[in-house]
């Protein structure tokens, strides 16, 4: 398997490259220069990604003459809001800023989400360029051109679809991610396998240990394959409007709540998306869509990863029915929910939240 | 002439119509309902407004079934800030609105612009629909898709394209538009009979007189052939990539420059326009680029409506070539700029602010 991928999300006339390798952050400087950009770029970052990575970046982005600003917000969900927002759309409109001035996100989710909504609404659209220096954001967040921050009123209330010039998903930056947090992206890895890529998941299987021991070429093939996946689903439903999208919540729906009645505090997402998977397998075993064994592969590698894949004890199901129904994926009491039928086979079935939790 | 005129922005599978009439606003409702929507919708307006034609929306909206919310923000330029987009925000959200909530903006280039904003960001996306107020949204700013608020560093620099579902033009609005107003909106209308229509520019010499009466015959045909050339403009270049969008700014140039150094104070943007397009008219006569006749007729119908047509003696030439300099539409020290061949055939010229100012 070779180190280093290059996956096109195809848009048409926006087309874009995620480039998945060890070592590609270095790519930053040269590919944004081969894209006719030069002088001033953004950079926006969190403190601490910024003293990990930040000098690596900032060297590429000047060996080709660019004069990059860096914004670091503080690090932390707390922080993707609009005053953080404001912070970037004010540092960028006083360095002076003209149509033609790139923003990269340098950053997980939080970052790569608030730097692609500013760059969407800053002089009505940016060249946005994502660098995710996470495992969730690698697979996750940075494709697919979606943006926003935070309101008092839910998550992701305010954003935009703004899709990048490029990705950058530098596996070697995985190094100095904490392991709870590789571990939670690892779960949307594991996603990707269970809703259509098969392989992905068998390959999982066959090299854990090597990949958590964070060795490139199982990282690169995870992250490229999930990539892959994210990338034709994006193509085909640029804008969550056919539905196609809906299969990318596979575990979420009890996920969400399991995260919803932990106050967001207990578990990170990806892991509550490891519970949510598990309890979709057996609920998808429950409802006869498919048997014993896709569902203990699904139970076994989350296992072997060291996640979680219970819902804690102390959630009744009248709670979590209550939370599914609550959540904004439920549109007049049915809920779209995504069952397995195999490791690598999904369908969409209109199910109630007492049904769901019912079979939990 | 019909009283009722509609305009089809082709921009394929976003195709809009803009419906130009007396008597249109009725339409809100029932073309809303239409596409669809029904429950929930957003209106975004200003106190003046909501006072003059706020009940006739709202009753269209309510006749068919429709529960609106309004969002009533003070009235004027000064209040198009990320505050009243804010407000915006907070009150869509606090109601809950889903995906499928329509956001209304009725009122002038402001309210337009803003509720464009908020509708391109609530939930990545609202359904828009525009119901201009002032001629000058009518013809300009309500087309197209450009919204946005000003920033301390400058006007209109946070934004997103965001096009309406459909666009209503009710010249009957206009009766209660400050005569003013209706003035400097008229300027744009010339402007376009300019570069582009010429039986447009005729028609206004013919039926001035009828149009500033507010007859409905001329000011149908006035704002329709108006906004049937913007549409072709935004369906050729909707992200004003192309420059054709750029023979829109005839007598901006020159405008810009007198609103800028008379502190957006003294005159109101289409009367910078008018000044602008007299002195535009004769820097193209002087590069040898039209004769006397159009230069005598451009000023001769701006000067009939009552416009100002000449630039205020204070402001040397010096301070207009420095002021047009700093303009954000200058690149590497040269201007793109309209110049007038015809009466309805305009050319893009580069030349540097201290030639064009020469010229005045």
């Amino acid at each position: 398997m070779s180190e280093r991928l290059e996956i096109r999300v195809e848009l048409g006339p926006r087309t874009y490259p995620i480039v998945v390798g060890g070592g590609v952050l270095a790519e930053l400087g040269p590919r944004l220069a081969a894209l006719g950009f030069r002088g001033r770029c953004g950079v926006v970052t969190n403190d601490r990604v910024a003293a990990l990575w930040g000098e690596p970046a900032l060297a590429s982005l000047r060996a080709e003459g660019f004069d990059p600003l860096v914004v670091t917000l503080p690090d932390g969900e707390a922080h993707k809001t609009v005053s953080s927002l404001e912070v970037v759309w004010d540092a960028m409109l006083a360095a002076g800023v003209e149509r033609a001035t790139p923003l990269v996100g340098l950053g997980g989710g939080v970052v790569g989400d608030i730097a692609g909504f500013a760059a969407a609404t800053l002089l009505r659209g940016l060249p946005l360029v994502q660098v995710p220096t996470t495992l969730l954001a690698q697979v996750d967040s940075a494709i697919g051109g979606k943006t926003g921050v935070n309101h008092p009123a839910g998550k992701n209330l305010l954003g935009a679809f703004h899709q990048p010039r490029f990705v950058l998903c530098d596996v070697d930056l995985l190094g100095t991610l904490p392991r709870r947090e590789l571990l939670a992206g690892l779960a949307e890895v594991v996603k990707y396998g269970v809703i259509g890529e098969p392989a992905l998941f068998a390959d999982l299987e066959a090299r854990l240990g090597a990949l958590l021991a964070l060795e490139r070429a199982p990282l690169v093939a995870a992250v490229a394959a999930s990539a892959r996946h994210k990338a034709g689903v994006v193509s085909r439903d640029e804008h969550e409007t056919t539905g196609e999208r809906a299969t990318l919540n596979f575990g979420h729906t009890v996920g969400h709540a399991v995260e919803q009645l932990t106050g967001y505090e207990r578990f990170l997402h990806g892991e509550a998306v490891a519970i949510g998977m598990v309890a979709a397998a057996r609920v998808s075993r429950a409802l006869g869509r498919c048997g014993d064994e896709p569902v203990g592969r699904v139970r076994g590698l989350l296992e072997r990863a060291g996640l979680p894949v219970e819902t804690p004890p102390e959630l009744t199901r009248d709670a979590l029915a209550r939370a599914m129904r609550a959540d904004k994926k439920s549109a007049g009491g049915c809920i779209r929910f995504v069952a397995m039928q195999d490791v690598g086979r999904v369908e969409l079935v209109e199910l109630t939240s007492t049904e769901i939790a019912n079979h939990l």
